[in-house]
C-alpha cells in the first residue's frame, strides 16, 4: 500500500543548554504547528548535550570554550540530514557565528527572530533586556537592538541577582509559582524606567512563561516562542512529497 | 583549562509517535535524572519523525507497514553513536522486536519496565490495561501480563472509545482538565471489576497523568515514567570520564 505523504523538512534542534529549556522548546514547537494528526508534524532531531561547558563561565571567568561541543552538534544534526538549524539558548548565540557561518545549513538566530518581533509602538521607549551575566556580557542583545535603533533598558543590580538565581533554579529542575512570582517582580521593576515591551532573553526564564504574557501594561517577548514560530514556519515552506519510505 | 566532565552514556529516543508524547518523556527523564546543573544531566539524541505511519492503521486495517521508518530511525541514532535505544510509544513496541533485535545496542522496552514496575499485592486482583485498539489488538501488553502470570481486565467498549477518543485529542494538541477528568472516568470503570493496580499503556495517556496516580485506591501506573527512571539508570550506571572535548 503506498500513500503520498507531505513531510516537512527536517528541524534540527541543538540543545541540552539547559536541558528544561530544550523541552520546553520542543513542546512550543509542536504547540505552535497546525496539525490534528501525528503525520502533519514537523519532522525534528535533536541534539541535547548537556555536558557543553558554562556559557556563564566561559563568558565571565576564562572557563572552557563551549565552541568544540557546538560545532560537534552541529556535525551530528547535519548528518542526520536537518535542513535547518535552531538552537534554544540565548547566551550561547554569542558563539554561533563561528559555528554555522561555514555551514551549508540554514540557521535560524533566536536573537534575529526576537528583534523583529519587536512591536512598533512609535513612542520611543527603551526595550527591557532580561538575560544572563554572561549573556549581557558578551553583548549580543544590546548590539542588536541598538543596531535597529532601540535604547535598552535592564533590571537593576539587585534584580539582576535575582534573574540569575532564576535560572540557575530552573537548572536545578525547580519550578512553581514562586519563580514566576519572582519573575514577574524583576520584569515590573522595568516599568519604572519606562518600559513599556521587555524581552526575556534566556530559555531558562522562557519555560517560566506561558507564550508571551502581558500584564500590567508590560508586554513580555518569549524568544522561545518566537523562535518556534519562525521555525514551523520554514520548515513547513517547503515539503517533499513522497509515496513510500521514510526520508532518509 | 581542561576540567573533567563525567558523561552519561548516550540515550537515544525514537520518537515523534506522537510529538507531545516524546516531549512529555523527555520532559519526565529530565524531571528525573538527579541534577542541579546542565551538566550533570543525560545526554540525549532524539529522532522525531512523525510521519510514521499510523501504528492504529496498521494493525487495524492494513495500513503502510511502520517498520521502515522505524529501522531509519534506529539507524540515525546509533549513527549517532546512541548506547541506549528507548521508544516512548507503547503500541509501537510490537514492531520492535524485528527492528531492534539484530542491533549492537541496548533497547529498553517499554512493556518489560512497566510489568517489572507493577506493585506485589499479594490477593490476585486483575491488572488494568488502558491501551489503544492497536495495541490491544497486537497483544503486546496482554501476553507480557499472562507470561507474569496476572489476570487482565479491559475498559468496558463504551470506555475504550473515550479512550481512544482521548488518544487522537491528546494527538490533535487538546490538553487540560476536560480530559483528565475523562481518563479519570475510563480508569475508575476499571475498578468496579476489581482492579486495582491499572497500566495507562499509552504515552498520549501519560501525558495527562501527573506522575503515579493514586486515587480513590486506584494505582495507576505510567509506563513513560517507568522506562524515564529505567533510563536514568542504565545511562548513568556506566559513565565516562574525559579531559577536554566533546564526546564524538
Amino acid at each position: 500500500m503506498t500513500k503520498a505523504i507531505t513531510a516537512s523538512r527536517l528541524v534540527g534542534i541543538l540543545g541540552g543548554m539547559g536541558p528544561a529549556a530544550t523541552a520546553d522548546f520542543y513542546t512550543k514547537l509542536i504547540e505552535l504547528t497546525p496539525a490534528t494528526t501525528d503525520q502533519e508534524h514537523l519532522r525534528v532531531v535533536i541534539w541535547a548535550d548537556p555536558t557543553v561547558p558554562s556559557r556563564q563561565d566561559a563568558l565571565l571567568s576564562g572557563g572552557t570554550d563551549p565552541t568544540p561541543w557546538l560545532n560537534a552538534g552541529a556535525d551530528q544534526l547535519q548528518r542526520c540530514g536537518a535542513d535547518i538549524l535552531v538552537v534554544p539558548c540565548n547566551t550561547v548565540h554569542g558563539y554561533l557565528p563561528a559555528v554555522m557561518n561555514e555551514r551549508e545549513v540554514e540557521f535560524i538566530s533566536i536573537i534575529e527572530t526576537t528583534i523583529a518581533a519587536i512591536p512598533a509602538t512609535g513612542t520611543g521607549e527603551p526595550i527591557g533586556l532580561l538575560a544572563t551575566d554572561g549573556a549581557l556580557a558578551s553583548g549580543i542583545y544590546q548590539d542588536a537592538l541598538t543596531a535597529a535603533g532601540y535604547q535598552v533598558a535592564l533590571p537593576s543590580p539587585e534584580q539582576q541577582q535575582t534573574l540569575m538565581r532564576l535560572v540557575h533554579e530552573v537548572k536545578a529542575g525547580l519550578e512553581g509559582s514562586a519563580l514566576r512570582t519572582d519573575l514577574a517582580v524583576v520584569t515590573d521593576s522595568l516599568r519604572t524606567q519606562g518600559v513599556r515591551v521587555a524581552i526575556a532573553g534566556c530559555t531558562e526564564l522562557s519555560t517560566l512563561l506561558d507564550g508571551q504574557a502581558d500584564t500590567n501594561g508590560l508586554q513580555v517577548i518569549d524568544p522561545a516562542v518566537e523562535l518556534a514560530r519562525e521555525t514551523v514556519s520554514r520548515a513547513q515552506a517547503q515539503t517533499t512529497t513522497r509515496n513510500e519510505g521514510p526520508t532518509r
